[in-house]
C-alpha cells in the first residue's frame, strides 16, 4: 500500500488558457509516480453549442443536459479537449491515454433521478462505480489515464458528469491500493485566510479544524462544498487533498503546493 | 504465435445507419478471441462542419483538412462516434476502450509532405508507426481497443488519417505476435464476379490470381486499390484479409464471410 498515486484535476479556466495549460501539462509530465489527470470542460463546449445554434437550457438556474447538449459535451470534452491534452502530454513523453468513463467500463454512473428538476443526461456516481482493477491495470502498465467528465450507465447511454466528482470518486476507489493524493488545480493559490490577499494561503487544514474555520467565516461561499468534499474523500481513504494554483504543480512533492487537507 | 486476432474495420456508411450499426456491434461483441475495431467517419463530420459554417475545402478534387476541419473530425470521430460505439459495446459486455493514435502513443503518423497539393493536417503512417507492445498490453488485459481515424505526430499535433490504412497498419504490426485476420466490413456481400449480381461473391482470392482478375476486368475501379492493399498486408504478415457485409460478421469464424484473400 506504499505506492504513490496522484489524481490531479484541472478546471475549465485552465483549459481555456493555452499558455497556462501548456505550462501545466509540462509540469504534470515531470511529476514522478503513478498519476491520473481529470479535466473539466471550459468554455469551448458553450461556444460550440452557440455556434451550432443549440441554446443552453436552464431550469431554475440549473444547467440541463438535453440530447443536443450531450452530443456537444461528448464531442468537445471526450474528443477535442481530451485528445489535444493527450497529444500534448505525449510530446513531453508522458504516456497519456485518454478515457471517458465508458472506456474500459472505468466509471459507471446513473442518470440523475428526476425530482423537482429534470437535469437530462447528467450522471451521478454511486459508490463502487469505479472499476479500480481496470484503472490499476493501466497504471501498472505505465499508462497515464486522462479522464474527461463523460461517463456511461452501462446500458449504452453516455452521461455528462461533474469533473470534481469524477476526480474524487477515482481517488477514493484507488486509495484501497495506492497512497492517494487528490489535487485540485485552479486559478488561486489555495484556501485563503483573507480572500483579498493572495499571499494569505492556509498551508494545512486538519479535519478537526474545518468546522471552526467555517463558523468563523474564514471559509465561505464556494469553498465550503469544495472542502466538505475534500474531507469526505479523506474520510473514505484518500491520504490528502491539495488545492492550489496550476502553475505551482512542481511544488507538490515538497508539500509547498497551496493548501493541504489531511485527516 | 497461435493466438488469434481480428482487426475489423467499419466504414462510414455503417456508422451512418443506427439500426445496421447496432446489429453489427452486437455481432462484434459476440466474436470470440482478441479483437480490435477501427471505425471511419461517416457523414456526421460533414454535417457538423456545415452546421458550424465550415466549408469543406477541396483542391484538385481532393479533400483538404485545414485547422477548422481537423477540430471537427477530432470532435466527431474521436469524441462523439468513438464514445457512442464504446458505450454501446459496453452494454453488450464487450470491454471496449476507445483510442486515437495519440492515446498510449499507439499510432504515430507524419503530416503528409506538401507536393502538388497541401492536404493540411493529414497523417501518413510510416512503417514502425504502430506501438504493438502498447496495444498487445491492452489485448492481454482483456480490453477491446476501438480506434478512431485520428493519429498524432508525437510533437503535439493531431492528424486526420485514413481508417483503412489504420486498420491495415495495426494488422501488419500485430501479425508478428498474433495470427491476424484483417476484416473490412462494408455495404456489399464481398468482391463480386458480376457487379450487378450480389450473389456472385468470389469466396476466395489467392495472391497469384489477383493480376488475372484485374486484367480480365472482373476486379475494377474502387476494388483495385482495396485488393492491392489487402495483398500488401498479406505480404507483410497478415494471415488473411476478408471483405464482406457488416451484417455477416457472425459468419466470419466459419469462413463464410464475403471474400477471403490469402497468400
Amino acid at each position: 500500500m506504499s505506492t504513490k498515486l496522484w489524481v490531479i484535476k484541472i478546471g475549465g479556466n485552465i483549459i481555456d488558457h493555452p499558455e497556462g495549460l501548456s505550462r501545466f501539462l509540462e509540469r504534470f509530465s515531470y511529476l514522478k509516480g503513478n498519476k491520473i489527470l481529470v479535466h473539466g470542460g471550459g468554455k469551448i463546449a458553450t461556444r460550440m453549442a452557440a455556434d451550432l445554434g443549440i441554446e443552453a437550457k436552464l431550469v431554475a438556474g440549473r444547467r440541463i443536459t438535453d440530447e443536443a447538449m450531450l452530443r456537444v459535451v461528448t464531442m468537445v470534452y471526450a474528443g477535442l479537449t481530451n485528445k489535444q491534452l493527450v497529444a500534448e502530454l505525449q510530446s513531453h513523453r508522458c504516456n497519456a491515454i485518454g478515457l471517458s468513463g465508458a472506456d474500459g467500463n472505468a466509471i459507471k454512473a446513473v442518470k440523475r433521478p428526476v425530482k423537482e428538476i429534470d437535469y437530462g443526461f447528467v450522471g451521478d456516481i454511486l459508490p463502487n462505480s469505479v472499476d479500480a482493477d481496470a484503472i490499476a491495470t493501466l497504471l501498472e502498465n505505465d499508462f497515464v489515464p486522462v479522464f474527461s467528465a463523460i461517463t456511461h450507465d452501462g446500458h449504452g447511454q453516455l452521461l455528462n458528469t461533474n469533473a470534481d466528482t469524477i476526480a474524487s470518486a477515482l481517488a477514493v476507489a484507488l486509495s484501497a491500493r495506492y497512497l492517494t493524493s487528490l489535487v485540485y488545480c485552479f486559478e488561486k493559490q489555495g484556501v485563503l485566510r483573507d480572500i483579498n490577499d493572495e499571499t494569505s494561503v492556509i498551508p494545512e487544514i486538519r479535519a478537526g479544524e474545518f468546522e471552526q474555520l467555517k463558523e468563523s467565516g474564514i471559509i465561505a461561499d464556494g469553498m465550503v462544498p469544495k472542502l466538505h468534499n475534500a474531507f469526505d474523500a479523506i474520510a473514505k481513504g484518500v491520504s490528502e487533498v491539495c488545492i492550489g494554483h496550476a502553475d505551482d504543480l512542481h511544488l507538490l512533492r515538497e508539500q509547498q503546493f497551496g493548501t493541504r487537507m489531511v485527516r
